[in-house]
């Protein structure tokens, strides 16, 4: 079988750029042998010509100039892993106008302009393929794109930050604190110099957009996402989370509960028999609840520049194939699903509250909690005095209802402080 | 968007067959609006029509002709879902050959068949998927096929026996014996009357030769994949493997070293660290290692009429699509890779030997294992006197001086009997 030539235009040379001309360089010809196509790396955009570069990549593919790169007619798929909304938009919009097929590992793109581009792509019918944008070098998209078509998907849970998990990790298999994980995963360069967008959960949200649009359909946006982060997470909360039989953990949700949406991302309590609860370090995991399949998992690197390539590397064998056949893979179609906001779900609860240590204050907080509708599964305190502490665990309660304890909670004389509240997975 | 009508001939309706009827019965408005395609079920080909089926089915879908359903020209697409090779065989091919793309669930058709069977669907250009036929419900074939087309792997590890799986589970869960696992498994449905495909090792033989072709393209039939089952595995070996910081599992292993295929099924040992030694009861894992991907895995439900349902149904939706736009995915290309015995394979191996109880038996039994070049990583003596055995985990050694070892401490007076020999997963 002689291989059929695609020739490939790269916007990015970064992390996952540089990683995937490597491989298409070293590898060209097992890829071309194994798969029947032969990917020819044909023009590479930078922003900085100089800056060092994988050592087998050709001094001359390189230009400053992208939008030369999309236009060229001798490029004929385009992989944008230059990241950022602008000028990554208008390049992709511009390959597909020209009929040619995108793969791109953009997910803060997607999420905010998945729409449009996407509807772009189908005008065009031509291929917009993303894997890498959401769990690196999982298999997800695809498997949710494809494999389950037809499946209804009644939820899906995802491990989809390496830092975070990494650090939330760290902290329970070493008792550190939160600053302390932190600073070891930067040190590693696990994390940002400024780590919010991956503590403060918009990394993971930009996923859960984009998990919610492919698995449901939904038209979400990454704005939309209800979204909380872990700093406020404490040794403490993880050694209670244990002795409860839970491992904490920053979740992507997106379920779909009576014909409307609800996408968040927070700290969870994962149930330690869970399949997510023993994920460690950086891996990245996805669960997903279908009515027919049952119950699903993908599990792997979600960072790094050669996971990530490796899904572009797949993505673009996809698209090269479509394109050889004259076509284009299914696009998903989005429909602008109703919202189900994060006070209308009904959940358990774990909270924490510092008290003073004297009689009468569980009878005083139970008291507020009762008036709220919300029944307490569990209760202990830890410590005494100055140190005393209760830790509830609740029965399926609505958030709105738990938000309305927490203000009056911070009116009790008793209670010192309000710590940790973390919602907790139902299995 | 107006939905492509395909109209599907069903080839058997069991277990897999009823569950995929009653989902193509009840979801199909759903399934049209969500993908675009219409699936309507057009004939039911069953070995008895008197057989009690899902209610929704018309009974005027139902006949006892399959090679009919294969010919009618109102039938687009075919699923198979009979089992076995004969009429299976014939049949898939009538079908390609008429044009028609067909899904299959039949692991033992295509572990049997498959070169002969991919071949005629790359020369009809018709689709012929298969994603039920390794790990039911578990989106695997189309990542291997499609995600990881380019990606070089190295092994691919998989849990691929669910009745195996909850054998093994129980017996670490609840100290049971082999025996009583499996009257129990039996009980629950999960395993045969007659046990032997399961825990001899036959079925997850077959799926070892389907993902040795389609993770490697290597060629491989069943009857080539070395096998072992788990009928020798006693209660003391998953206590000792626990110490050891192991969980017992059966493994189907195949990996390519250096251009050879090995393809094995084996009970192994598998490190509690790793993210195999946690999956429980009947479900399904596989562990990919790829060389740009680092390592992923798949969860889920290898079986049951429902998940590999979902399977063929995504199969389903897949081939009606390209069969819309004129064409086919991409079959596995073949090579006939050359074959790696077990026996030279190198590996750590655990090994138990019930001895007379005396002093200078570990230097009689540590001078064979020398002898043949088998150095030992750590040994313990479990029991005394009449119950004295020696556990011993060795270092990595060539799986034909581990053989050699076994018949020398055969003759050896001091070895009463030798117990198991489980080979050790490295990470």
């Amino acid at each position: 079988m002689s291989a059929t030539r695609v020739r490939v235009g790269l916007l990015g040379c970064g992390n996952v750029g540089g990683a995937l001309a490597e491989v298409l360089l070293a590898d060209r010809e097992r890829i071309a042998r194994r798969t029947g196509t032969d990917l020819e790396l044909r023009a590479v955009a930078v922003r900085d010509i100089a800056r060092p570069r994988p050592a087998a990549l050709p001094a001359d593919l390189l230009t400053l100039d992208a939008g030369a790169v999309v236009s060229d007619p001798g490029v004929d798929l385009v992989v944008e892993v230059m990241g950022g909304i602008e000028p990554a938009r208008s390049l992709v919009l511009a390959a597909l106008g020209a009929g040619k097929p995108v793969v791109t590992a953009n997910k803060e793109l997607l999420a905010s302009c998945g729409a449009e581009l996407w509807g772009a792509a189908a005008r065009a019918g031509r291929d917009l393929l993303f894997e890498a944008a959401v769990a690196g070098g999982v298999p997800l998209i695809r498997p949710l794109r494809e494999s389950l078509a037809g499946e209804r998907i009644r939820r899906v849970l995802g491990i989809v930050n390496g830092t975070t998990n990494y650090i939330l990790s760290g902290m329970a298999e070493s008792g550190a604190t939160y600053a302390e994980a932190l600073a070891e995963a930067q040190q590693l360069g696990l994390a940002e110099a400024d780590p919010t967008a991956d503590v403060e959960g918009f990394d993971a949200a930009a996923k859960a957009a984009i998990i919610a649009n492919v698995a449901f359909g939904a038209g979400v946006v990454a704005g939309e996402v209800d979204r909380e982060g872990i700093a406020s997470i404490g040794p403490d909360d993880i050694t209670a989370a244990r002795r409860l039989g839970f491992a904490i953990k920053l979740l992507a949700v997106v379920e779909e509960i009576d014909g409307a949406i609800a996408a968040r991302v927070h700290p969870a309590m994962v149930p330690l028999t869970h399949p997510l609860a023993s994920v460690r370090g950086s891996f990245n995991a996805v669960f997903v609840e279908g009515a027919t399949v049952g119950d699903l998992m993908f599990l792997g690197r979600g960072a790094g520049g050669a996971p990530s390539a490796s899904a572009v590397l797949g993505d673009l064998l996809d698209a090269a194939h479509n394109l050889s056949v004259g076509g284009s893979g299914r696009t998903p179609a989005l429909a602008a699903l109703p919202r189900r906001p994060i006070e209308d779900l009904v959940g358990a609860y774990y909270l924490t509250l510092d008290v003073v240590d004297r009689p009468g204050v569980l009878h005083a907080v139970s008291g507020v909690l009762g008036a709220h509708s919300v029944s307490v599964r569990s209760m202990e305190q830890e410590g005494a005095d100055e140190g005393a502490r209760l830790v509830f665990v609740t029965h399926p309660a609505c958030e709105r209802d738990v938000q309305a304890c927490l203000r009056e909670l911070h009116g009790l004389d008793a209670v010192r402080r309000i710590g940790g509240l973390i919602r907790v997975v139902d299995q």
